[in-house]
């Protein structure tokens, strides 16, 4: 096992009706003027932002709101609301959303109070300080609610970059599985996919004997894959929807990857994808991860007949454990299809002839992607290419 | 799913050497004069004290020490270290040791501040006010770097009682596998039941349809199960320490149990016994834990069997889950004893015709114990039996 800090300092709470003590933890965590960060209408038309202004008044705190954030979030927003806090002498952002709101949500906290351009850090500066943030999430996914990590696309070039410091680790976030009852079977699914995905980046390491993890790691995919159909075949149901959610959270404090190396270059090669395409995060992964697990198979055949075994329900075939860890990835496509996420190009309206764009997006100059197999330029073409065969 | 609040803010370094950063960290977190609060000889004879020691005057940080806490931690060393903190003006405590060197620093901090008698905090009021406590830990078992839990006997009829709050949760905590090394295998398998024993006290629950925290429960169940007998059979196996040492504090952040109605039952038990005879904690368990299963077994005996064939590695009998559920008790306590567990009162001293005083000391006055089952005075007798037949 590696050496590893770790540090999860977020105060959670989870469970119905929760977003109305949004107010009362804004106080104890030293809030006094709120900028509140969301989306679209859904979080208007539900009642929802109505829920946390009652909450926020009701303990005297003062607010201003900025709606509008997008999928893939985008760098306009973010120069609005740093204008915006500073004017109106903002100390606290709260998120009400998903993880782009939260995203965008974290761009904002370490803009403000920075004299230069935020995306200084999101070009490799190193995070000093941000104003804090807090969140009500409305989507399981991203675990960006407990996370140390930012994901912003400049409009600029479309770039998509990210940024991560305990800084802009939300101070309190509030989990309420019933606000994600209404999301649609594709958002749900999507956001599955990106829990299970950060779950694997850890999980194909070259680092041995990390047992703990490794088994934390095999538990939450277990989650994902048992209740994910529960909550497509009927969105209301509660527990599904809380085990998901949740799920969202461990995948991503980093409790499931201490002690090992880390891959991630799938997320890099899907970051070029949904910024080319503007495809959400999950389905971009859906097509990206199964290429990825197919193109490193050889490197080392008996971790992915883990997975396989653990995970996926195969049999281990002693004789020949290629063909459980080809099996693995076989059922982890099968579920992916039977969630409803794409797993080829094409599902996605992405174009084969596009890879050449996509790699020159990666901006490499030699430098390889991942660690599991560092990919060069000649690997991540065949990984798109597996992702655009059908 | 039950609602929950989860708070887990105590910062890790993890591995190798990490003792040289104490004085580091008491800076980051504020420490201006410090008492190092621990146990026995071995922190001195090992060196470890003196690298603490060094690593603080590195950061100029001044400090006091009180050494000689004992296993099952003592109220009078309590007093004396709350005495030296207010005469030498300490505001930060640093535990080096284990789970009772912590459990004792935790009483010094929440004592100082206190103009009353601490031990009110340990019969039920409320905890509003501690100095930081961090900790150093030498010894896997207890959780209590992580969690807000501290338990002391008082001399005054020896009674041993518990007390919680996010205040005493450690700012930081430095865990370094290779401190763990030198630990006899009695005390190396001690440690493993006692993490083992609070995932089970999670485990065993009536709230339905928490997947994710059953699955979390299950991953830190089967690392025990894989580590244990690697670091018994060879001491020096850094990796099964580490896998061992982080199990323990995942056993016991409530990672593993949110969202679930939690037992707690043969750990009030227990404490009775380790009271009356001064036996480690983790041996009171591994004889307490399977009388507690076997009682209660038909309370859920697809609970049982879900805990046998997803930890214990059974086949699941499906004409008769009974004997399923069975043979994962029998798994368990076959595992104990393979490491070195006393499973019986005779093997721990402890007598059954003390049985009634046992009893007597839960003073029960009509309450039960426990929640997955709960416990009236005659059900308990029937456990305490059960631990006392061979």
């Amino acid at each position: 096992m590696e050496n590893f800090n770790f540090y999860s300092p977020t105060y959670f709470e989870f469970g119905k009706d929760k977003e109305n003590n949004a107010g009362k933890l804004v106080k104890r965590f030293g809030g006094s003027k709120v900028l509140i960060h969301y989306g679209g209408g859904s979080v208007v038309r539900s009642g929802l932002l109505d829920r946390v202004k009652t909450s926020l008044n009701k303990e005297k705190i003062s607010f201003v709101e900025l709606g509008g954030v997008m999928p893939n979030p985008r760098s306009g927003l973010v120069y609005e609301g740093i204008d915006l806090c500073r004017k109106e002498n903002v100390d606290f952002i709260l998120a009400v959303g998903g993880g782009s709101s939260i995203d965008s949500a974290k761009a904002i906290a370490i803009g403000v109070p920075y004299e230069g351009d935020f995306w200084d850090f999101y070009q490799g500066k190193r995070i000093d300080k941000a104003l804090p943030v807090a969140t009500v999430l409305t989507i399981a996914a991203a675990g960006s609610e407990a996370s140390l990590s930012s994901v912003i696309t400049h409009e600029n070039g479309m770039v998509k970059r990210g940024t991560g410091s305990d800084k802009i680790r939300p101070v309190f976030s509030i989990l309420n599985p019933a606000l994600t009852q209404t999301l649609p079977p594709y958002q749900t699914a999507c956001g599955a996919t990106d829990m299970f995905a950060h779950v694997l980046e850890r999980y194909f390491t070259n680092t041995r004997n990390v047992e703990i993890t490794d088994r934390l790691c095999e538990g939450i995919m277990l989650t994902i894959l048992s209740e994910t159909p529960k909550a497509i075949a009927n969105p209301d149901d509660y527990d599904a929807r809380a085990n998901i959610m949740w799920a969202g959270m461990v995948a991503h404090n980093d409790i499931c990857g201490v002690g090992r190396e880390q891959d991630w270059g799938t997320h890099q090669l899907e970051h070029e994808l949904s910024a080319l395409y503007d495809v959400a995060h999950g389905a971009g992964l859906a097509v990206m991860f199964p290429a990825w697990l197919k193109y490193n198979q050889k490197h080392d055949v008996m971790r992915y007949a883990q997975f396989a075994t653990r995970v996926m329900g195969c049999q281990m075939n002693f004789e020949n454990p290629e063909i459980t860890a080809r099996e693995g990835i076989t059922r982890f496509e099968t579920f992916l299809k039977s969630i409803g996420m794409p797993v080829r190009f094409n599902e996605l309206g992405a174009k084969k002839d596009d890879i050449p764009s996509l790699i020159s997006m990666l901006k490499l100059n030699g430098r390889t992607v991942g660690s599991f197999v560092k990919l060069n330029e000649k690997d991540i073409e065949a990984i798109y290419k597996l992702a655009a065969d059908n």
